[in-house]
């Protein structure tokens, strides 16, 4: 058997995030599909991590075992050919045995778009978050800083999974304007808990707003409470932007 | 009764064009609908232009006459908010009783974006034109020169449209590579005749494949025979990008 490793990107609006699910329509289900109709086997992908239903990744990676003897270059675009356009695989390689996607993954990054506008931006739908005001973007650096470090996350998590550990350790949290006008907020880190990107962006965002203040942040870290930490923004604002297999994933070189 | 200006913008890809159509969702009639909704009577709205199914509008201008005492900086958010948001209204003002969307625009740009990779951006579908090989850059700026000025563009336009002259003045025709690995073409005119932007698009990616050669643009707008240019490309890569009314038009401050 092979171990297939494939680079991808989504536009997740249309779907009900990565991960397998009875009566919804999920990225994984929809390139299993097309990988067993071109492999002629059953076929069980495994993913770097759990979207969410309308998150989007720019990166991707997932891998699967197959005795398939299409040769790896020449898949991307075949199971192209088989997608729907939101859905696209740039690069296919065999990996060794050992190479798993969840848990060979060293660090992720996330990147939140806001767009801080009245007037809302028709090419934005489901891809920046609108925030109808001003926000200053010095308050929201500043506080970005305090999330950077080994932390208990439980304060920017859902409810909703179980896991061993609520500490992770965040590499960077950035905030910058872009030149459209849109303010981005990247975090990597070694691993996200359920909606934690999103509930720092919308703690960002409250700290841009002035409701919120940097030096708060480490108080709220410490409170555990995730009533004291701002909003979980919507999904269409965020992507999973960059992945780390020990060195950074391209779409051109791939994993 | 008031004459009203209205600066909008909207992702054209689930509409078919700009104006009024019996048995199809267009952007004119949606928006003449909202302005029903919100003034209590009948309105009769004129646009800067036609644009066609799946085209986009990054900047728009419309007018229509109206009783309404509505003032005009409470439109745009009244309007917006009836609106689905693949249409944003950004400035609205009274404006000379003289004024017309149409005849008194002085100039438009166009843009059409070309995305060359082999792989397709999942991020593009509908924005982009994916066209799965290299394009030369030098040989489509060296062909785009040839396209300025005052011609007669009856090898550039699909039939369908009746108009009293084919000669059009492109003020310019600039072809670039943005950031983000896009080709953008982008093509100023005092108008255009029909699918002239995407037959010009067509066409400069020829040149760009190396099909059709930067001296030949002369000898094909001489023919006037729309078989010797290139293809007609997809709406989904066009924008109605810049307007002037005397001046150019901003979102920012209108018209």
């Amino acid at each position: 058997m092979k171990n297939i490793a494939l680079t991808l990107s989504y536009n997740g609006t249309n779907y009900h995030g990565w991960q397998s699910q009875k009566n919804a329509v999920t990225v994984s289900d929809t390139l299993s599909a097309v990988l067993v109709r071109l492999t002629g086997e059953e076929v069980s992908l495994t993913g770097c991590g759990r979207t969410d239903a309308g998150v989007h990744a720019k990166i991707y990676v997932a891998n699967f075992r197959s005795p398939t003897s299409i040769p790896p270059d020449k898949l991307p675009l075949a199971i192209n050919a088989l997608l729907p356009d939101d859905i696209s695989v740039s690069f296919a390689s065999l990996v060794p045995d050992s190479f798993h996607a969840t848990f060979s993954c060293r660090k992720k990054e996330y990147t939140y778009l806001i767009h801080p506008s009245k007037i809302r931006n028709p090419f934005y739908k489901n891809r920046a978050y609108q925030y109808p005001a001003a926000l200053t973007l010095d308050r929201m650096c500043e506080a970005a800083k305090e999330f950077e470090g080994t932390h208990d996350f439980s304060a920017m998590r859902s409810q909703g999974t179980i896991v061993k550990s609520t500490v992770r350790t965040i590499d960077w949290c950035k905030v910058e304007r872009l030149t459209n006008g849109l303010i981005s907020i990247s975090i990597s880190a070694d691993g996200f808990l359920y909606n934690m990107a999103r509930a720092i962006a919308g703690t960002l965002l409250c700290t841009g707003a002035g409701t919120i203040f940097p030096e708060d942040i480490p108080v709220i870290l410490k409170s555990k409470d995730r009533s004291l930490a701002g909003p979980t923004l919507p999904p269409g604002g965020l992507y999973l932007s960059r992945l780390w297999y020990g060195k950074e994933v391209t779409h051109v070189s791939g994993v």
